[in-house]
C-alpha cells in the first residue's frame, strides 16, 4: 500500500505532490504515515486535509499524535476538530494531555460536548467508565417496535451507535438490550418489551476495561450497557473501543514479558532517550537480581579450580533452566490473561507443570548427554544430563507458579516476566548443577 | 461469577445440582466452565440445556471442546446443534476435526448449509476466506432507503449481520457499503447509491485473516465486504470474528516469544503431554544452539584456568545480554505485529537500536563496575563493566535486527523469539567477554 514517498514529498517541499498523495490514500494510510514523522512534521500534511478527512485521519491517530497536531492548528480548526470527536476519545486525548492543551479544549467545547467530556474525565483510570460512549439511545421498554424505530430515527444522529440499544423503565433502570436488527425484522406492533435480551452481561462504570472487553470478545457482543451502582443506564462500551483495549492490554503483556514498559505511540517516532528508559528500570532489576549468580558461583569456586570444564556447561545449562521457565511462565501469564486460568487453580498447575517439566528435562538430558560425552567425557556427562532433568522440572514449576502467585496478590501476572523468572532460576539452577556434580563427582 | 461448583456437583452425581447451576448461569459462564472438564464430563451437563441455550453455549466453545460434544450426542440433538451453527463457526470447527466427525456432521446438513460450508473449507488456512460469513445482505445500487430496508426485513432472518449492507451492482460486483443506520435514518425515497461509502476497504478471500482483522481494528469498523479476484462480492468479514482472530495471534505471538507453540483448547484441560509436546521441539532446537557457547569456552578453557574469577561473571553477562536482547527483539515483533515496523525500517532500526543499547549498557556497567569491585577487585571489575557496555548494545541490534530480517524473508516475524535471541547473543556475548578480557589483563 503505501511507502515511504510521504516523507520524500514532504522532505522535497513539494506540496502539490503532498495533496496528491493525500487525495489518493484512505484515512487511515494517512494517519499511518503521520505517526511515523513527528509532530512538528505532521502538521503540514495536515493541514491540507479538507474538514471531513482531518476529522477521519484524526480520530485514527494515538493520543500524542493527536496532542501534536493540535498544538500547531489555528482556533477555528482546533475548534471544528475536537468539537467534531467522539466524546470517548476526547476524553482518552485529553487524559494524556498536558494541562494547557487541555485547558484549550474544553474550552472551544460546546457546553453538552463539556459535559459528558468532564464525566468520562471523572472514572478511575482503565475503568470501562472512561471508554464508554455516554451517547446510547435508550428505548423505554412500554414502546412498540414501530415507535421504537422512530426514536432511532429522532435521536440516532448524534448516537456512536444504534445498533445496540439499551432498554429501561421510568428511572432510567435498564432492563436490558436489543438490537436494531431486532426492531426492524419485528412487526412494528410488537412490544419492545418482547424484543428484550435480559441476560445480556452488563458491566459497571468502574470495571476494568480489559476485563469488559474480553467478555465483549467471549459473547461476541457489538455493545455492552454500562450502568452505574444502582443499575442506571450510563452508556455503552462498544466493540471498536473494546477491541483498541484487548490490542493495548496485548501489547503490553507482551512488552512486559520481555521485561519492558510501553511506550507512548508509535516505534518509530518515539526518541531513543525514551526506548532506553522503558527498558533501563527492568534491565537494572535484573542485572542486581543476578549478582546473586556471582555469589553463588563464588561459593563454589573450589569446585571450579578443581575442574574447570564444569565451568564450560554453565550458559547451556542457565540457559536451558531460563527457557523452560519463560515458557511456562508465559503460558500461565496468557492462560490468566484470557481467563483459563485463576489463583485457585495453583495447586493443580503446580502439579501438571511439574511432570511437564520432568517430561521435557528427559529429553534434553538426553542431548546434554550425547553432547557432553563427545566433548568432554563421561562423568561430567552424566552430571550435565541429571542437572538438565531437574533444573528444568525447577524451571517450569517455578514459572507457571510465579504468574499466579501475583494473581492471588492482586499484583498483574504479566509483571512476572520470562526474564525475571529466568534471573530467578539462574542463581537455583546453578546451586542444582554444583550439588549434583558434589555428588557424581565425590568432590 | 462461577467457581468450580460445577465440578463438585458433578463429582457428587447430583444432577438437580448441575441443573439448577445451569439454569442459574449465562451461557458464556457456562461454556467457559464446560471448557474446563474433559470431553466426556462435559456431555452430561451439555445434555441437560435446552435446545436453544445448548447452541448458544455450543458457539461458544472452541473448536476442539465442540467435536468433544458432538462425538457424546445422539442423532436429532446432532443435526439441530449444527444445522444451528453460523457457516463460518461451523467451517471452523469442520477444519480440525477428524474425517470421521466432518463427515458425520456434513451429511446432518440441508443441502444449503452444507454447500456454503463447503465452500468456506476450500479457502488457504489463515485466509479471510474461512472466517467470512457468506450470509450477507447486498443492495443492488438501484434501491431506494424504503426498499432497502425493506430487503433487510424480507432477507435478514438468515443473515449474521444486517448492520453492513454491501451494495453491488447487476453482475454482483461490489460498489462500496452502506450501513443499516443510514438506511433507517434517511429519507424512504433517497437512493442507496447515495448512502455508500465506496472507500471502504475491501479484503480479498485469500488474504490473510490476521491483516485483515487488524485493518478492521485501524478503520473501526463493524464488517468488511470480502470479495473475489474480480471484485465480486463473496460475504462479510464481521468484527467478532475479527476479533477472535486478534485475540489467536497475539497468543500465538505471545507463546511463540517464549519459544513455545500454542496448544489447542484450555490450559487445564490440555493432557500433560500435548503441553509438552508444544514446547520441547523449541527447547530442543535452543540446547542444540547452545552447545555453541560451550565451544566458544573450550576455546578459552586456558584462560579460565589461569583466571577462574572470570567464569563468575558468565551467567551476569550472558543473562544481562538476553534480557537487552530480548527487550529489543519484543519491541519489534510487537510493532511489525501491530502494522508499526515493515521491512524497509531495517537500516533505520539497526541505527535506533545501536544508541538504546549503548545507552542502557552504560547504565548496566555502572552496576556491573561497582559489584565487580566489592566482590573481586579492580581489573576483573573493568573487564565486566566494557563487557557490559559491548553486550547490550550487540544484543539491542541484533535482537530487533532479526524480526525485521524474518518480515523481509517472508518468515513470521514472531518465530524470531526471544530464546532463539538469548541463544544466539549468549555465544557472541561470551567472544566478547574473552576478547575483553585478554586485552585488559594483558593474557
Amino acid at each position: 500500500m503505501a511507502d515511504d514517498d510521504l516523507r520524500g514529498l514532504l522532505d522535497r517541499h513539494d506540496l502539490a505532490g503532498v495533496q496528491g498523495w493525500l487525495d489518493a490514500h484512505p484515512p487511515h494510510v494517512i494517519a499511518d504515515e503521520l505517526a511515523r514523522l513527528d509532530g512538528t512534521a505532521a502538521g503540514v500534511p495536515f493541514r491540507l486535509l479538507d474538514k471531513d478527512r482531518a476529522l477521519a485521519v484524526f480520530e485514527e491517530l494515538e493520543p500524542v499524535d493527536q496532542q501534536a497536531i493540535l498544538a500547531g492548528l489555528r482556533d477555528q480548526a482546533f475548534r471544528d476538530l475536537v468539537e467534531g470527536m467522539d466524546p470517548d476519545d476526547r476524553a482518552r486525548m485529553l487524559r494524556e494531555a498536558p494541562a494547557k492543551v487541555a485547558k484549550r479544549v474544553l474550552a472551544g467545547l460546546s457546553a453538552h460536548e463539556r459535559q459528558m467530556t468532564a464525566a468520562l474525565l471523572g472514572y478511575p483510570a482503565g475503568s470501562v467508565g472512561q471508554i464508554m460512549t455516554p451517547e446510547a439511545v435508550a428505548l423505554p421498554g412500554q414502546l412498540t417496535a414501530g415507535e421504537a424505530l422512530q426514536a432511532v430515527r429522532d435521536k440516532g444522529a448524534q448516537a456512536e451507535t444504534v445498533y445496540t440499544l439499551p432498554v429501561v423503565d421510568a428511572g432510567r433502570y435498564l432492563i436490558g438490550v436489543t438490537g436494531l436488527r431486532d426492531i426492524v425484522l419485528s412487526s412494528p406492533d410488537r412490544p419492545v418489551a418482547e424484543l428484550v435480551d435480559a441476560d445480556v452481561p452488563r458491566v459497571s462504570a468502574t470495571d476494568p476495561a480489559e476485563q469488559a472487553a474480553r467478555l465483549m470478545r467471549e459473547t461476541n457482543t457489538l455493545a455492552l450497557p454500562v450502568v452505574d451502582s444502582e443499575n442506571q443506564l450510563l452508556g455503552l462500551l462498544t466493540i471498536d473501543d473494546a477491541v483498541e483495549v484487548i490490542e493495548a492490554a496485548d501489547t503490553e503483556d507482551v512488552t512486559r514479558q520481555a521485561a519492558s514498559g510501553p511506550w507512548p505511540g508509535h516505534y518509530m517516532a518515539v526518541s531513543v532517550w525514551r526506548l532506553a528508559r522503558s527498558r533501563a528500570p527492568w534491565l537494572v532489576l535484573l542485572i542486581v537480581a543476578s549478582v546473586l549468580t556471582v555469589n553463588v558461583l563464588q561459593v563454589f569456586e573450589a569446585t571450579l579450580e578443581a575442574v574447570t570444564a564444569l565451568a564450560l556447561f554453565i550458559p547451556l545449562l542457565v540457559g536451558t533452566g531460563g527457557n523452560a521457565g519463560a515458557q511456562a511462565a508465559t503460558s500461565a501469564v496468557r492462560a490468566i490473561a484470557v481467563g483459563e486460568l485463576r489463583g485457585s487453580d495453583l495447586p493443580a498447575v503446580i502439579w501438571r507443570e511439574a511432570r511437564v517439566g520432568l517430561l521435557l528435562g528427559a529429553v534434553l538430558a538426553l542431548v546434554g548427554l550425547t553432547v557432553g560425552t563427545v566433548l568432554v567425557g563421561g562423568d561430567i556427562a552424566v552430571v550435565v544430563g541429571l542437572s538438565l532433568v531437574a533444573i528444568c522440572a525447577w524451571a517450569a514449576t517455578v514459572g507457571a507458579t510465579m504468574p499466579l502467585l501475583a494473581e492471588r496478590l492482586r499484583i498483574d501476572p504479566a509483571v512476572v516476566s520470562a526474564p525475571m523468572v529466568t534471573t530467578l532460576v539462574d542463581a537455583t539452577g546453578l546451586i542444582i548443577y554444583f550439588l549434583i556434580a558434589h555428588a557424581v563427582l565425590n568432590l
